[in-house]
């Protein structure tokens, strides 16, 4: 059974949405957030987001989609505390560094008991887990040890809020995996970069490029970490998941040991995957919405099938009678919702394509006279009449294409997403093109990141870093220094 | 599709359950959440619990039953944030009086840089919705207005933790909804008991008796407090989802109002809805457990099926090929897992039966001859040679039955639970009893506190309340105080 109503009131109807997101992508996203009742900015802590009903009705579908993955591939849910001991912060000194200027301290409870030791609201969990991995893993058996946790993170981000993309607490999974070595550690990070591509961009219809960040843009902590970006309607670098090499980071100051299968003690092997759902619907908004406003993927959209009745007075009974009926049966396969408010039905049109609702049904007494109804697409804007007891069957079939041609619309303005430049005048040159610059650099591990230095500095761009696992040929010297280059790297305006 | 696998590891299949539930309850409850991996309190912060894999597995089967119900009555999710700023917790009296000794306060963020103000980790988000509803809600038409978040809330309890029962954060739904007069919130109330009644009894197979509370005994804030009572299985009283009507009390505060019909102001009357996942999860355990361990309603068990194929080192390969033929057929339905370990068939048996799997299938060369598998239910223990083609449907049939044995086996338990009593000393000899105990009180409105503060002083017993919405008469004096009674109210001995 699915929900059989959707979270509106005959007022909202009213509002008209049309806000140009090719042009002005940064009033469109205000806007539409605003209108379609996905978050709102007007709580008392700054920094702090509601999340309201549409975005967190896609929220759950997303979770839900990503955790049967996850689970497919072996990963177990657990639930840590949300308070960190600053012992266990402090233990891993790349760790500390990294996070703890943006830690929110728990100190006093009550009438102001002051605790033995501050706690951190958790701003990520590897010194949760670890603390208790220490405790479950024993053996070798016990290993590839994969575990996952939903739930939210806190961050005392000094950058402007702005909701999903940026917000002093944010919902994500966060899986922590062990192994008896680095082999099983590489391949978890081929499984997340796996992982990604299947969430993402098969579900979602979201393109990205994963990359292995330089040396001096690694996760606080790791030995090498790998990001998905993808690019916002304005042409803005954006982080997505990322996954992280620890090797022994972690496990030796946390004391993760097992014994492997001579009977000697062993460091475990660490990796943690960091898929942020907040952050991840901010993209599948941006890249698929329109001038009209959302446009759902069909597996996540809060309503699949908005049901529109066509009263005019005379036949009005009926027509809701068949609706209802028609409800009834596509809720055993869909999200559906009727529309049996008093509001003209071009309005209802409007409001339930801003939306983003994939698909609409037509209902009147002529759809009931000539048993067929009419079948709006949201992804073409195109109308089809379908005999009624077809009506499942359509959708169902037509689902599959609405969120194909979605993620193909994507994929095709994501193509030509990368320009080769040869020189630090071309780099300049194609600095506001919005779109990955792929430049020869001299080096990614630490000895450059002055040449990085230099290229945020003075045309406010970010290298990304290198394809991994994968050498690309270079075709020219560093585009900052003029030194032999070793690697191609991406550069891009970081959101 | 469902999970195909399942967390275990070869070495804990070695564990053997055998703990008395009915004669030593504390022991056997222990037991059971570390054996069956349920949840760890070695996690270094004192309160906290680390939920395992298999309490987690079930949480969230138990998380989207109970979504689906409120979302059928018209209640909407949304994620409000973690943080509540000291000025919103002070501004109800009451509740300000009945939170604050109870909160975790952040102070201060990075280097230890101060906040203005104090914000509490909610110990429940009464102030932060209705903040945010004096934004949301404008006219009478926007009413009822409801709305429901899944999250943890921190409390700094200070009785000893147990895992589920009590500890310092927890799992709980709170759904905070508005209308437009009491009549309207009170008929919520009503909704909120019938709701506690399908998940909690009809959906999980606990039995309950929801009372109102006395006016001592009141939700900080509240009007009036209405709470579903269980027992554990040694004959303590555990408080399950309450449900609270509370007038205009936080409206005037919050300023939540309305333009009703004629264009007047109103302020909206509240009620708020709070099931704790975490804790009815522990009524779900102690409920249905036996001496082997776990018995899982179909519903929300992590696996509902356990295919173990009979490895007899001559058609292995066979056994095991048609043993993952059936899992992929059956996962099409439930979760399965099929359990491939060396270990021997006896032992998985157990380890199984003790997790609480409701069905066993038993694969080996003589059934794949016979076209016919063993099925073994975790309730009544017994086992049928059911066709191998018929296996999904005889489970699918037979879970409906599955079910509703465990939940007619509670009630029986539950059905002689009280006892009638007319004067101290039959309270005081039926103290023990492990029952509710009905007894004639004087008053259940302020004036009768005298009274509940002697059974508690002098017999350890709470007075949990009377039957709401139907008056029971008396049949004699106040058993504490020998006057005239008003009410019939039920006594036990509070977890």
């Amino acid at each position: 059974m699915k929900p059989s109503s959707a979270p509106d009131s005959s007022e909202s109807r009213k509002v008209m949405f049309n806000a140009d997101k090719e042009k002005d992508f940064s009033t469109w996203f205000s806007e539409i957030i605003s209108k379609a009742g996905l978050a709102d900015l007007r709580y008392n802590v700054k920094g702090f987001v509601v999340f309201r009903e549409w975005s967190v009705l896609a929220f759950n579908e997303m979770y839900a989609l990503l955790e049967r993955i996850l689970q497919r591939k072996g990963h177990w849910p657990v639930l840590m505390p949300a308070l960190i001991p600053e012992e266990n912060l402090n233990k891993e000194a790349g760790h500390v560094k990294g996070f703890v200027p943006e830690v929110f301290w728990v100190t006093e409870h009550g009438a102001g008991e002051k605790f033995e030791q501050r706690m951190a609201l958790r701003p990520t969990s590897e010194t949760a887990f670890y603390h208790m991995y220490a405790l479950w893993i024993r053996s070798y058996k016990d290993l590839p040890f994969k575990r996952y946790q939903r739930c939210q993170v806190w961050r005392h981000e000094t950058n402007a809020t702005r909701p999903f993309l940026r917000s002093r607490e944010f919902y994500w999974i966060e899986a922590h995996c062990a192994f008896q070595n680095e082999q099983g550690a590489w391949s978890q990070v081929r499984e997340d970069m796996e992982t990604t591509k299947e969430f993402m961009h098969e579900t979602l219809g979201v393109p990205f490029i994963f990359f292995q960040r330089p040396q001096w843009d690694r996760f606080a902590g790791a030995v090498e970490t790998f990001a998905a970006d993808t690019l916002t309607p304005d042409g803005r670098v954006l982080q997505q998941p990322s996954t992280h090499y620890l090797g022994e980071n972690f496990s030796k100051p946390f004391n993760v040991q097992y014994v492997d299968a001579s009977g000697a003690q062993q460091y475990a092997h660490l990796t943690c995957y960091g898929p942020a759902i907040s952050r991840i619907f901010a993209s599948v908004i941006a890249v698929h919405g329109d001038k009209k406003g959302l446009r759902f993927p069909f597996k996540v959209a809060p309503v699949q099938v908005v049901i529109v009745p066509f009263l005019n007075g005379v036949n009005d009974s009926k027509v809701l009678a068949y609706c209802e009926k028609l409800r009834v049966r596509l809720s055993l396969k869909f999200r559906v919702h009727t529309d049996a408010s008093e509001t003209r039905a071009g309005e209802k049109f409007y409001f339930w394509e801003m939306k983003g609702v994939p698909f609409r049904v037509e209902v009147g007494s002529r759809e009931l006279k000539s048993k067929k109804a009419i079948v709006f697409r949201r992804d073409s804007e195109t109308k089809k009449e379908v005999s009624l007891p077809g009506v499942e069957r359509f959708i169902e079939k037509t689902a599959l294409d609405y969120d194909a041609t979605l993620r193909m619309t994507a994929d095709k303005a994501f193509k030509n997403n990368t320009v080769n430049v040869s020189s630090w005048d071309e780099l300049k040159a194609h600095a506001r093109d919005g779109k990955f610059i792929r430049a020869n650099f001299c080096s990614t591990a630490m000895n450059g990141v002055e040449c990085a230095e230099k290229i945020e500095k003075e045309l406010g761009l970010s290298v990304r870093g290198s394809i991994p696992f994968r050498e690309e040929k270079t075709f020219g010297p560093c585009v900052a220094c003029g030194k032999p280059s070793t690697k191609v790297v991406y550069v891009g305006k970081q959101y």
